[in-house]
């Protein structure tokens, strides 16, 4: 009796093409990352239920992996934000702040399974930790770590979208809203996903008055350039200290995004972005690849004030973004979008014509020694047939190794995408192939 | 009320000096898996129970994280093997064979707790499956894979020890032992580690009469370099067909791994590696580092007949090997061994000296362009605070900015292992950097 071997649904596995894709974009994200000197963090898939949920609740705490194993309550983490509050405050003797790390990583939700919703999937997050306090400035550096990690990606038409809570806020503070302000945001976050009338329509569902909501409603829909718009706010002229805070540090960070080199094409001010999550409490972002809109945000975050409350007395302020790459890849794959041609593993296959395997073992351990990632091709079989799977490996270059190759010390190099063929010393080769 | 923030025991959890030189090694086994051309994959942590345990059994089935969510009984992955036999079986017919991967990912077995024994980690598994067929000449090719991967590591003195279970299982049939041949090959895979006295005791405990013990003893135990023992081993002059059989694919890998550039120096033939698994059915590695026998081996795997004969009649030959990285990172590190350097991810840390903060985001936008890893100093503290992060998280270079650094364009470069500090133009300081 043999077994179906099966795939749960809701977890990625790619075929090995698609795995190259995959890793590639995994790659640049983590060199993106480390340089801005991020440091590398890597902590365990599974954690004490008491340690991870000590903050969730709601939906997060149903989509949980839970489980016992002996006498100890376990769960997989959900996301990576958790873990790094409980590593800052184990480790916090031990690190220098302002910390900064990044962490990539697979996560897990048991949600329903739906196309493109995976229950496993890979999360690319970098934050930068204070110890009781954190510069501004950080918060226009993770605006630098979004612009050159989707460029890494080889995106140029997208725009990081960016707004300070605090306005916001402000904003329900003036108008008596405040002990609503969590759920008007989630609402207005939708805005040009649901469009302006159905936002109107659940803000009147909160019992918000119609005054109120013109209110909301002009003020998140300013218009212009990014110095019109922060003008604008400021010709309001508020009272409201909250607003006035959010505005002055809209502004520097605008400021210091410009001397970072993030072009004015690629970020804008949005008064909308408000994140649905009560967590952060400062600057937030969400980040749009233009010509795929529908995807959604590829990379959010934002400032909060306290990273880990829920374990420590120590107010530890951070920023960070985070890019969700599986559901990303997924999305990209399905549009035919993906930017990177990264194809084989392999470089070059070589192969002996007949008996010249001892010389092809040569060969390929020469190129290997160059750094040329090389297949030899092992089988006993007809050279059609290893033509065919250098071919469906996609891989560029085959080295054939004959009798004459043999004699006069060259091989026999084909371009497999150009079809041109070549005779060279192992030397050449390897400098066309470097 | 806080909760303590807590770390699960046998689940290794690095600070960020650590997780740096844990990440090289891991890099450096990648990119020496990729030189040979092995394709990525990276499947699920969590599977179905079904198709994960369809073969295991016994110790495997006790340590295994098992757990019901919904209606779907899952278990996380305990190795990497099971999933790639799943894998191949699955996606079949959309692979090429000879199908070389390598996945390099976390595996979970709840074992008793104990110094060096982990519950989460890494193996690095590389592997080549056939269809139907697989020459020996990828027997060999491993053998490569291990010296490259192990050079990679900044290793010289370490022994990879062949021996082909043929050769064993053939002495066997000879004394009549046949049916004895795993609990003996479990007790000479021990020789070294318990001694000759201990491995007569164990073999007499399974009453194996004196004379066959004797033929075991010896033959095993058959001194001389690498020719000398194949010599020896073809005079016996065995009527049994495994044995010849075995002796005459030795020969081969033997003959093939010279080919491939592989040092005599480096790997012998030791009849007593039999790898504790009746899973391997011909050639059969262990690799031991001179300097530190203790570890046990670093490197070890084989050849067996068939990866997948529990989802599939298909025929599926295999050679693969895998490194335990968790355990040997572990390892080297209490022994003070490891042979990398890299100690932090930033290069260099830029700083203004006061309020040149928009000179400092200038200047680090500049080195990160250059690809050079930059942190740039974004907190308002003394000058000596900043050294002394940079110090603390062993960046090789600083540079500060003054108000002469802003108005002659320059900055100021330090050396912080050497003291050496110069004033250069940017563009001086990026080639110094490279």
């Amino acid at each position: 009796m043999k077994v179906e071997p099966r795939t749960l649904p809701g977890f990625m596995e790619l075929l090995p093409e698609d795995q190259i894709l995959f890793n590639d974009m995994k790659q640049k994200i983590q060199n993106s990352y480390e340089k801005f000197g991020f440091l590398p963090l890597d902590t365990p898939i599974i954690e004490m239920s008491e340690v991870l949920l000590a903050k969730a609740g709601g939906e997060t705490e149903k989509q949980i992996y839970r489980f016992e194993k002996g006498d100890n309550d376990l769960s997989l983490r959900f996301d990576l934000t958790v873990p790094l509050a409980k590593y800052v405050t184990e480790h916090y003797n031990d690190l220098s702040f302002p910390f900064k790390r990044y962490q990539i990583g697979k996560v897990y939700r048991g949600e329903r399974p739906q196309k493109g919703r995976f229950r496993e999937f890979y999360q690319c997050d970098v934050d930068i930790i204070g110890d009781g306090e954190l510069s501004i400035i950080n918060d226009a550096e993770m605006v630098s770590v979004i612009y050159t990690t989707i460029k890494e990606l080889g995106f140029e038409d997208f725009t990081i979208c960016i707004n300070n809570r605090k306005i916001l806020n402000g904003l329900f503070q003036e108008i008596n809203q405040e002990s609503l302000s969590v759920d008007i945001m989630r609402i207005i976050d939708k805005l040009e996903k649901i469009g302006k009338d159905n936002v109107i329509e659940s803000l009147k569902d909160l019992q918000i008055p119609e005054k109120a909501i013109e209110q909301i409603m002009s003020f998140i829909q300013i218009k212009g350039e990014t110095n019109e718009k922060l003008q604008l706010l400021k010709d309001y002229e508020f009272k409201n200290e909250l607003i006035n805070e959010g505005i002055e540090e809209l502004e520097q960070v605008i400021k210091f995004v410009r001397a970072l080199g993030v072009p004015d094409k690629n970020f804008k001010v949005d008064l909308t972005i408000a994140r649905g999550l009560d967590y952060y409490t400062g600057t937030v972002y969400e980040t749009f690849l233009n010509d795929y809109r529908e995807i959604g945000s590829v990379c959010s975050g934002g400032r909060y004030d306290n990273l880990a409350e829920f374990y420590t007395d120590k107010k530890l302020p951070g920023v960070g973004v985070s890019i969700g790459l599986t559901r990303l890849f997924y999305k990209l794959n399905e549009l035919n979008a993906i930017k990177l041609s990264q194809k084989s593993v392999a470089k070059v296959l070589v192969t002996p014509m007949q008996d010249e395997m001892q010389t092809a073992l040569v060969v390929g351990t020469a190129l290997r020694k160059a750094n040329i990632p090389t297949q030899i091709y092992l089988e006993n079989k007809k050279i059609k047939a290893k033509f065919k799977y250098a071919d469906r490996l996609k891989i560029p270059y085959v080295i054939t190794i004959g009798e004459t190759e043999v004699q006069n010390n060259t091989v026999a190099l084909k371009n497999m995408e150009t079809g041109e063929q070549k005779t060279l010393s192992i030397e050449d080769a390897i400098t066309i192939l470097k």
